[in-house]
């Protein structure tokens, strides 16, 4: 799903070599989103009724009363200062550690972070250890720095693995619900990747979208919270780079993100930052703290919860009627997405997506949660944005895909 | 000004190469910025007493209420479609052409088309030809790529000029009142510039934030006009990529801005932005709607170029008075900036900023617009941030800085 040769062909200058190995699937998906005949299991999208849309206008209204033009102001570039610090108090409530405002840098989105990291650690060729099958967002976002890849298998005495990690810039891990398998990773193995990357003096990046949707049980502490319990309280200043967000919780559309980690670090991604952007919007983030400190955003979680329970439940009833001949996948416990792997080795979920597609039924094929794009048996399917019944109507119409794609195969 | 050895000491992984050329100073103008006791004449920042506080308050609470859930959305990438087109038809009313929504990009200010601009053309080592001295904020964006620079002398027959623009990836420019040096560069040069660039097929990036900041005749046509109207009419397909912005003539803290070019490139800065940050805030940008259909924006451009003509005027008065000894200038015709160059090659404005700031005034010295950081003979003040008597008390301080700093050199 490489953009084609006719799209880079020019007589002007060449464009940068990252391009030639770029995905535009995501825009793809996105496009689909807005096409009404079809039903997108793609895309990584909250549910949009969920959306606090009353309580943003109030917010709004308060932050401009509240503080004027200061909300309308370029930066500081490490974010609205109130939100900055509000984010720490939110931080080190939910961590267990007192986190200060240095540790703290303010995003457009979780996904900035990334691109920020991309920025101060990765030069081309450089090794990045990410936990695989890897969000393709994260892969998006080093795309541009060229780097290369070891899986992080969690098979955390292998030798190939130990070794990686002593020449890799840092590791990558969604434990909580990643994307795109939903898992949560058992705080054994978290402990474990910790002390590996303490041993290797690397960094671990931490990334946390899920942590608010815990549809089953509850996710345990985060690995920043583990090594922040082994230091001294104040500010943090250990291996952990931290990645949070307002996208799931309240609403992407703020873009509001946040990053933590040692306050060294934050500099160097505040710096980076100062190059991408010069700041966030200072309006967004003045309106997002005014809603934070409204106290709706603690209403807004038990009921995000229990639709997206509904929803997944309702995404695997439909999946195990009709597709368990041909695929298999574990509940996930939380987050937004069931990963389901196709028990025969001949099914090639690239070529199903083009089946798919012809019944009006969107899914995001496992290729492109692989570096090398090599990755054809699985495919990621979300719960969150659709209703019940619109996902039931979703599995019916990826049952014909497939039983079609079967058919022209044989 | 880089950053020291013992910010960039560590045992863990190296950071990326492009930090060690990097400078810290426009954080360092942000936090000089916030102390009181300091006249900061450095920065570029328009005057907060202008921002449409409760004018932005009425359109936030309009935008909630018209688009709804779709104000706080993900993207698409490329802007809230609404948006979008606004700025295509604004750009046709201001540059005389019918351009299309398909040219256009809405970005995170303006800066951040500069950095979408190098991740989609700019490897390491490859060529920009740039206006000199070139806006620092270009280059910090263009840093993490690693460019090399040849400047734009405006000797457009000049044969290096000639050969640089072969191998250069793109012309990079701010003919309208350039930062740092306030200059407009004049119709005949902007003609015969363009005519290069489309005999060498290269790329023209035409940088136009103060379009509306015209304080003494007007600016006449843009590049981006003049190409366009050699064109057939529809969407544009020439060589300039232009960047605008909402900075300048409403509030910077909304952060938009945009890019005009080509479709297929905006369709690639558009993949850049998708790895960057997925999108910039759709509430901003429906909220920046709702402000320009409220026509609030055209009231405001004649009172912030009375504004800023008062203070560049009461600036170059005092300036005339104190500072004419040892430095020259001409008054700007538009745009937020005075370039004052020494009279002497002894004067070395590095070392003079540190005098300044020890009578608690700042600005920016010229080194920094200068890839290479050997042009020490310049410095830039910001006229728009302070009012006519700040402005003054700053010039006194300035005075009393050269006078120290020539005190302490014999």
């Amino acid at each position: 799903m490489s953009l084609s040769q006719a799209d880079m062909s020019t007589d002007r200058p060449q464009f940068s070599h990252w391009i030639r190995s770029s995905n535009n699937i995501t825009q793809q998906f996105m496009a689909i989103g807005g096409q009404p005949d079809i039903v997108s299991l793609a895309g990584g999208l909250p549910a949009a009724e969920l959306y606090p849309v009353e309580a943003i206008r109030q917010a709004s209204s308060r932050a401009l009363g509240r503080w004027g033009s200061a909300a309308l102001e370029y930066g500081p570039v490490e974010g609205f200062p109130a939100l900055r610090a509000a984010i720490a108090e939110r931080m080190s409530r939910e961590h267990g550690h007192q986190f200060g405002i240095g540790n703290i840098l303010l995003t457009t989105g979780a996904m900035q972070g990334l691109d920020l990291i991309g920025k101060v650690l990765v030069d081309p060729g450089d090794l990045i250890v990410a936990q695989f099958p890897t969000y393709l967002g994260a892969l998006d976002a080093w795309r541009t720095r060229r780097p290369s890849y070891k899986p992080l298998t969690w098979n955390l005495d292998d030798p190939d693995f130990l070794s990686a990690l002593q020449s890799a810039k840092f590791v990558y891990s969604v434990p909580n619900y990643s994307n795109p398998t939903g898992a949560l990773v058992p705080q054994n193995a978290r402990g474990g990747l910790l002390s590996r990357v303490i041993e290797a003096n690397s960094w671990l990046v931490e990334d946390d979208p899920y942590l608010p949707l815990q549809l089953t049980g509850s996710s345990g502490p985060s690995i920043l919270a583990a090594d922040a319990a082994t230091r001294p309280r104040g500010t943090y200043d250990g291996p952990v780079i931290y990645l949070g967000t307002l996208s799931k919780s309240v609403a992407p559309g703020l873009r509001v993100g946040w990053i933590v980690a040692e306050p060294r670090i934050v500099q160097l991604l505040a710096l980076a930052k100062q190059c991408s952007d010069l700041s966030s919007s200072m309006f967004s983030q003045a309106v997002a703290l005014e809603f934070l400190e409204s106290g709706v955003e603690a209403e807004m979680i038990p009921r995000t919860v229990a639709c997206y329970r509904e929803r997944r439940d309702a995404l695997c009833a439909s999946a195990k009627e009709l597709l368990s001949e041909w695929f298999e996948w574990e509940v996930p416990p939380g987050g937004m997405f069931v990963w389901a792997r196709a028990k025969s080795p001949d099914i090639d979920t690239n070529a199903l997506y083009n089946f798919a597609l012809k019944e009006k039924v969107a899914f995001v094929p496992s290729s492109v949660f692989d570096p090398d794009g090599a990755l054809t048996n699985a495919l990621r399917l979300n719960f969150t944005r659709n209703p019940p019944e619109k996902l039931a109507e979703g599995i019916r119409r990826l049952c014909r895909a497939v039983e079609r794609y079967l058919a022209a195969r044989s």
